[in-house]
């Protein structure tokens, strides 16, 4: 893609409006939300930006897409709630089938991405096509320094503390080189989102040997082993699949979109085959976005009411973190900036 | 690989010894263990046989390692049980650091499956490198006609059935052709194993929309849709990671071995986490080896005694079920062969 790694039109501090980073969590966080997002959309999303507007007080919302949708959620709203709504008209969803590299007309996530650059947004939230998303924001937003793929990064509790799957379908790409560059990026957002001291990072294979895999991790295996990792991550070697779920060997599991994509979704059939979800959430159903100069979250495309408003809070959670500009500047290495304000939890 | 497609020393008739292909369950089973296969061998192969075999009174087992655990394994039988068992002499572990292409000294996979080659066992099962296995069996039992990659076929309980993962690990190649002919296999062994009447064949992809998932996937899914599929199997499309837990899609899931290898330690481990597997067992530590002439299992390198015990249940289950020989009947369209007397259950 010839996209400029930020785009001209992206105001240097997108993604954070606050005038000194502090720690914004309760704080007001204005959330755009595409309402032609999702399989079963828009009914599921405003169901689910009705639920999480009454569970947080702070939070604001800017719906994206056709007026009449929008009215329709702001009729089941009392006065002081309609207050910390706004609307931003857009009347196309992205086609599933369509490729979403092809700009026709104006659809609500690239509508809600345009918000965001505006700063009318702090950060978007859509359960729509993945691929549309990623290049509405990489274009719209512009990506960071280095970074040629996105990363879509999921969560899921283990009981050693959280571990970050990466990628969960960013991309289908999967050189030594973008898995590299993803190892970065998930190490920087443990760091981040989690507190996590010095995460382990491993990457994901059919065994823990090294050798272990196909021609992309044996190739990525040493690469890694090389690589400087942000902050005190450092790199655990190979890892398997029950390490995603089981957390004890990598706080950090790196694999290629296509796998992680299949993975996140197995893991979640699993647990529903098993009746229920571990303590402390199953499958994440919402993946924060990473390479990107804001903050974006992808709901899955299956989202209920309740995924959306979880990924409503998770696009406030790291909004008021400010998650998205400390990540970056960790792997800038620019620990000068604002981010010496907040500090990195790293001790 | 340079291999014949069937070993010029494999008996034509390798892997079926019965006279008339009748259904033989219960019956004799006679089945080559690899004592020094998988991470807590001896051990654990030891305490899985000895189960196995109290379980089973028409299981014989040969012996496959060093005589000095063999003879620990038998000291801790009584007469009767001593009776069902025989020793066949092998020193060297296949070390997983190692090529398992490379031929150097006997080793315990090797041995097994020149036992069964040779007729002094009906079907073998490893817990040792799942490479080594494979290369193994196919260079000494000789592969079906049009497979030129083996595939480990792993079977999940779901609410519908069961539902065949295929390849788990057997290669980790992942080429449209190669999908495709594990579609074949896959089906058929649904057919055979499962008495599927007329399975769903899914190839798994990051979204079910036609044109979803990678290079390998987009070419994989318009070749599967033409592709002639045995017995009465067709293909559904694209099917997701929760559709290998769930069931509700697909019977069969074809991917590569990389992404099936950690799918199903996922889902392990998914099961781990939630404290429990569902009605019908969890994600299976044991997987059919389809495409080489006799029947071959592979239990999971991590393998604890419960598992090698239920590899070895497989083996026999396959061996009494003449599966092996009924899949390559079914897949080469030979149905006026035996399989005629045992009637694949497709109705």
């Amino acid at each position: 893609m010839r996209t400029p790694r930020r785009s001209p039109d992206a105001p240097a501090d997108a993604g954070r409006l606050s005038p000194a980073g502090v720690a914004r969590e309760p704080g007001t966080a204005r959330i755009a939300v595409d309402l032609l997002g999702g399989d079963d959309a828009p009914a599921v999303v405003v169901d689910g930006a009705l639920r999480a507007l009454r569970a947080d007080p702070d939070l604001h919302l800017l719906l994206v897409g056709p007026i009449k949708v929008a009215g329709a959620l702001i009729d089941a709203l009392d006065p002081a709630q309609r207050a910390r709504i706004s609307v931003r008209p857009a009347d196309t969803a992205v086609d599933m089938a369509d490729d979403p590299t092809v700009a026709r007309t104006e659809t609500t996530v690239r509508a809600a991405v345009a918000a965001l650059r505006e700063g009318l947004a702090d950060a978007l939230v859509s359960a729509g096509s993945t691929g549309a998303t990623v290049t509405a924001a990489a274009l719209g937003l512009g990506r960071w320094p280095q970074v040629r793929r996105p990363a879509l990064a999921a969560v899921l509790p283990a009981v050693p503390g959280p571990v970050v799957l990466l990628d969960v379908g960013g991309s289908l790409e999967s050189s030594p080189a973008t898995l590299t560059r993803h190892a970065v990026l998930g190490a920087a957002y443990a760091t981040v989102a989690h507190g996590a001291a010095a995460p382990r990072v491993g990457l994901l294979s059919v065994g823990t040997e090294p050798g272990k895999g196909d021609r992309a991790r044996r190739l990525a295996d040493p690469m890694l082993s090389t690589a400087v990792l942000p902050g005190a991550a450092r790199y655990v070697g190979l890892v398997e699949g029950y390490d995603v779920c089981l957390g004890t060997r990598a706080d950090v599991v790196v694999t290629d979109g296509f796998t992680g994509n299949v993975l996140l979704k197995a893991i979640e059939g699993a647990y529903a085959m098993a009746g229920g979800s571990p303590p402390g959430g199953g499958a994440p159903r919402a993946a924060a976005l990473l390479g990107v100069a804001g903050t974006v979250v992808v709901c899955h495309g299956a989202a209920r009411a309740d995924d959306i408003t979880s990924g409503i809070a998770l696009a406030a959670h790291l909004w008021r973190q400010d998650a998205t500009d400390r990540v970056a500047a960790l792997i800038a290495g620019d620990r000068t900036d604002r981010t010496t304000d907040t500090e990195v939890r790293t001790s």
